[in-house]
């Protein structure tokens, strides 16, 4: 029997980011990490194997650093955990004694209960690399792609898939009133949408799939308004559900659609098993009810905080907050935080700033793009509780600057004597800048 | 005799901040901006209308901003205040009463007393189209250019006079061991001393010049070593001084070398006297000793702390903080706070903690480039006092995400939970996410 001190299981970001965080908080420890899969994909990276990379071989998270920081690795599937004996067995066979263990299952894509989601050349973003060389080549060979559900997946792999020269048209089905509603107001979604309206990309907000059509192959898709809508491929892009089988055969404390059960240190219920990332349960940084984000930052956060608590406890996890940011045809969003909407739908009395200035100054510059920030604070305690960006391909880094005031809390008056580095070629003006604009525009609404 | 509610004094990025930041606070206030300049430099802009941009012309601050805000401008010189009887006076004859000032009248860049510094062809970052349109000028048909000051504007006037067709030969003169020393720690300024060298650009380190030779024009520049290095064009980029004779001339509290006093408020030593940006004292915001710092970032955070403060003190400074970025030939690069040497020179036992990863993931991406993270902590209270970057020009917005951090005085094990948004090609992988993982190898080393 293989007896270790720390065993992970699981390969992707939070277990990888375990074991790392493990290492550096125990350097002479025995790390050993289980995972599925001979090769792990980027799971944020699926969508752009179909169009800018060549293969999904162009978009995995290299096993170089396992090597670097000297954790075993393992090819295997963990069958079952016995929390009494410490000990897990594998399908090949093999039983691991372990000392501490991280649970990183991760999840799962969520698979509408509609009738026909089994017929041939239906997808999701299947974290498994035959999987997708397989979907790569039915693309290659595809007319008509729909696919179902307008949040950041889907409206990337619309994006990406446009690119593929056999294909004539790709619709976007999506239950709310606009695509990426979940992440940004309206007022975004609408600017994302005319991105995908310039790039044909035909997008069917309001409307619900009601069945997949077809006999083998899927041949289309049915809405509940009646409508058809060809195709030859479907893509299931609506959400992901947490792996907790192997939790719950080990009598782990679970929520069927929350996940594992996790205390402040990341322990589950046993307090020599911790999780993180996808398969946990998580409370909003907000209203400390459920939170149902599944990211990539949540999960190495996580990971982070699991690795360094595994045999004393050093680090409470973060209220996890969403940090989006993607681009769509020519425009670069993100997102922190609770949107004006979300806001409002909890009853959060708000008041908003926004300002608007080009992305470099002077804006005589070549390249330069326009950048739009939108803070949302609470009225009363004047606490910046989200925020959004468009525009240029800085906005990635600008949700995160506003995402890192979200996390502090800070009130417009402390945003507006936030000091940020300007230069012509890398930011926009520091007269203009949008953070301290919007903070200022905002907090004179409150005199 | 014109009577005004707000009088601004000075249009670059302090007044005219203050000016927009008055009238938020004040819709009604009758509010006057007097400056010198016909049309206003944006002063960071300057060293580029001698490569990427056409003229003087192309590097504006748009004067419509004035209009759109309702703000009076007066071209004109202000020549003295009488403080006791609330009025200015000006070149052009006017007397102008005021309710509430705001100085904001700059710095001057610094002239060495160097022999042959007023030779012809011995230029500075002026703020006046003249002045810089004869430059560009002269410029155009010069041969070899010498740049005394291998700091931030001595470093991108050569990257962009090296495009000029004419230029057979740019040399920067350094007076420290590295150019940059006052801003990066050494291991950036010789990534930067790199791409200098790539763009053919001379840098003589540890230098000092002792004359400017030549008869009428600039012919050479003699160092201390005795060596001459041939010119037809000299540039001084050695720093600013406080523009401060009217606020000495009016009987305010003056440094002759640190600027206008100011109190937490922004105000003067007369409490309706406000003053605002490189013309005013600033305490570091570590050492709380002297801050000879000034920045555009510093500027505008005390303009709108003084434009909210006019009538009713509303908000306090804060202590102000350098964030600086820029872009040397492929290079960008940015800093904030303080950097390893300055700590250690002040006394400061730091803990360091370093990380470098691609700036978008999968690193199969095109245009991915390496992006380094320095942080810098205070060993006792584990708090984050700075932090450098290079790399892609993400550099830029992951200095002021560094920034922010300093600003709230966070410690290394909050960094670690620090939640970033990522996405394949707008940053790093949330795995490899330079900020996190500087923080917990930092972290790691006080265990």
């Amino acid at each position: 029997m293989t007896k270790t001190d720390v065993l992970i299981i699981g390969g992707s970001a939070a277990g990888l980011t375990a074991a790392i965080s493990a290492r550096r908080f125990n350097p002479q420890a025995r790390i050993t990490l289980v995972r599925k899969e001979k090769r792990v994909l980027i799971p944020c990276g699926i969508p752009y194997i179909f169009g800018t990379l060549e293969s999904p071989a162009d978009d995995l998270i290299p096993d170089a650093v396992l090597d670097k920081n000297n954790i075993e690795l393992i090819v295997d599937e963990v069958t079952s955990i016995n929390k009494g004996a410490k000990t897990i067995a594998t399908a090949s066979g093999q039983t691991i004694a372990y000392e501490r263990m991280v649970m990183a299952t991760g999840s799962y894509p969520l698979i509408p209960p509609l009738p026909g989601v089994n017929l041939e050349h239906v997808f999701t973003a299947n974290k498994d690399i035959d999987y997708l060389t397989n979907m790569k080549q039915v693309l290659g060979q595809a007319k008509n792609l729909v696919i179902i559900g307008g949040g950041f997946i889907g409206l990337e792999f619309a994006d990406e898939c446009r690119k593929i020269p056999n294909i004539n048209s790709v619709t976007v089905i999506e239950l709310l009133p606009h695509c990426l509603l979940l992440a940004c107001d309206s007022e975004v979604c609408v600017k994302v949408e005319q991105e995908l309206a310039k790039a044909h990309v035909k997008l069917f907000n309001d409307r619900q799939a009601k069945a997949l059509l077809g006999k083998d192959k899927v041949e289309g898709v049915e809405l509940e308004n009646g409508q058809r809508v060809d195709a030859d491929v479907v893509i299931l892009g609506i959400g992901v559900r947490p792996n907790i089988d192997l939790a719950k055969n080990a009598g782990l404390k679970v929520d069927d659609r929350a996940g594992i059960w996790v205390d402040s240190w990341m322990r589950t219920s046993d307090p020599h098993i911790f999780a993180a990332g996808d398969c946990t349960q998580k409370n909003c940084f907000l209203t400390h009810g459920p939170c149902l984000l599944r990211l990539a930052s949540i999960a190495t956060m996580e990971a982070r905080v699991a690795g360094a608590n595994l045999f004393s406890l050093r680090q409470r996890a973060a209220s996890p907050i969403g940090v989006f940011c993607t681009v769509i045809g020519d425009l670069a969003i993100g997102s922190a935080g609770f949107t004006e909407w979300q806001a409002k739908k909890e009853g959060v009395d708000v008041v908003i700033g926004k300002a608007t200035s080009a992305d470099k100054h002077p804006a005589t510059l070549p390249g330069t793009q326009e950048l739009t920030v939108k803070l949302i604070f609470m009225r009363d305690s004047k606490r910046l509780i989200g925020g959004q960006v468009y525009g240029s391909d800085k906005a990635g880094y600008v949700a995160n600057c506003i995402g890192s005031l979200v996390q502090q809390g800070l009130r417009a008056d402390e945003l507006v004597t936030f000091q940020v580095g300007t230069h012509p070629k890398l930011t926009p003006s520091p007269i203009a800048h949008q953070i301290e604009n919007a903070a200022e525009l905002a907090l004179v609404q409150l005199l």
